[in-house]
């Protein structure tokens, strides 16, 4: 089965032709998310539209078009309810009728970090099973839950989804959503330069003569030795198990996947993390398996397929 | 409809005969969990059918035998799958055998917190509500939720239960489940004595010179101006408030009650949790409701005929 699909982020965006678990075609856009992203349609549209003449494919030999969109999505009406800071006017655009329009296809449409999930189960680590949890460690953190083989939405569609946000640290730092001591505020990107530059001795480390304190950074020096790194590495890693943790408790799956660009350090945290959790778990069932993603930054793509054919 | 039930605790059950939304007759019993469940059994019976007896009714007046149960519980088969430190044989006593021996009736079991969520939304705070936690603040910190009208379970019957060990102190204390920063070692009654011993000054304070040191001593203490027990006081606020904002983000829920014997300080504790949660939790459909109980002790009892009732 083919299918279109749109990984869309705040800054860019993947137009792809996926055939089950391949991904046929694609292309990697650069957006101003100050336009709007009904200003950017036209740009999927005609994107779209060449990679189907580059595969040699009409519309019609694809079973539908999939969107993998940051923020809040209603998947039931294949809407984004909430884009913040990215994707203002988000909500008042009707994907249906567009995808109607220009390519008389059927449109369903999920949230990123749920694709993700659905990629991996469909195509990477979580083959086979019914019962896991996602924790994708990025600029952000973004999570996604399914239990019995369907995925967890909740009322308004933030059930499993804001494993970023579950409080970790109750005197914690304030995050962007207001919370305090967030997962995110205690252990994604965005935090990262203000979490090294509040670390005692930071100006004297290694870190500090880094151009951008990003993981990449965090993991290579901290490699090399450098005491404040490696404290700091420490950190992120407790609060990525206890975000892992916080999610079993909260979802009881049998498996949790880690994705991000962290995980180029799978070696060191995966098995940090399993050891973590089979500690400081209560499961008599047995342990939460900790695995890295497999498919990168392919999974939102790569959950086309499953979306399109869930009911 | 009538129901036999049976609010089964770590040291005492009530045994009752209810009536829809009604308790008509009920037994208190204290029990000692180091004779095994197994030969307690014989003292339902005899109780049940005492209670029979009083309201003039026979077995085959009622629909069916619901037992709330401390402990993890598989609501499937009906069994206790795990009551740690409070009845070891139980996973081996066979409640199906039991029941309908003696009363010839089918019996439904239920984690003890999901019974009260259930008792509450069918006869309580919860009335007319399909997305609802109910987080129960005792000795332990208890926790349930129902996501669009159904109960959630999970692979292993464990999610939406384990909200008291929810880490939300990542360099906090020890937990019982062997986690770290648990809701419940940082703010369950049993966690309160070291809490307050640890807590500076505490030795000066006149919680020190009250016979026991738990919530009830510590609200009245903090009421009489101690600043020691206000201080702890406002501890125990803010990691309940972290746990609801926690429970509000893993699972999306449009209400969530409070329980536990500490809520005789509802006046005090719902409005702190509620402005608390309006401002740290991200929802843009609006903000989650924090109730008080409204059953008290009784709840368990009442979510007997919801569970008897429900496929």
């Amino acid at each position: 089965m083919k299918a279109l699909a749109i990984d869309l982020g705040g800054t860019h965006a993947t137009c792809a032709i996926v055939e089950d678990s391949r991904i046929l075609y694609s292309r990697h856009l650069d957006l101003d998310s100050a336009q709007g992203l009904g200003s950017v349609l036209p740009l999927f549209t005609t994107t779209l539209r060449e990679l189907l003449g580059e595969a040699s494919l009409a519309a019609r030999d694809c079973a539908g078009l999939a969107i993998s969109s940051c923020g809040l999505v209603d998947s039931v009406n294949q809407k984004i309810l909430s884009s913040p800071k990215k994707w203002d006017d988000a909500p008042s655009v009707d994907f249906i009728a567009w995808s109607r329009r220009e390519f008389s296809l059927p449109i369903k449409m999920e949230n990123d970090a749920r694709m993700a999930l659905m990629g991996e189960r469909y195509a990477g680590a979580g083959r086979g099973c019914n019962d896991l949890a996602m924790i994708t460690l990025g600029t952000g953190i973004g999570t996604a839950v399914m239990i019995g083989g369907a995925l967890l939405h909740g009322k308004h569609f933030q059930a499993g989804n804001q494993g970023g946000h579950q409080p970790l640290d109750v005197n914690g730092r304030t995050c962007t959503c207001s919370g305090i001591g967030c997962a995110e505020a205690e252990g994604a990107g965005w935090a990262l330069p203000q979490i090294a530059k509040d670390w005692p001795g930071f100006r004297e480390s290694a870190l500090a003569k880094e151009p951008a304190v990003n993981f990449e950074a965090l993991f290579r020096v901290a490699a090399a030795g450098d005491p404040v790194a490696t404290q700091i590495q420490a950190r992120c890693l407790n609060v990525w198990a206890a975000a892992a943790v916080g999610i079993i408790h909260a979802f009881d799956p049998d498996v949790v996947i880690f994705g991000g660009g962290v995980l180029k350090s799978a070696d060191l945290i995966i098995p940090f993390i399993q050891s973590h959790v089979n500690q400081h778990t209560w499961s008599p069932w047995g342990k939460a398996q900790i695995r890295a993603a497999a498919l990168g930054n392919n999974a939102g793509l790569l959950g086309a397929i499953p979306l399109l054919t869930t009911a």
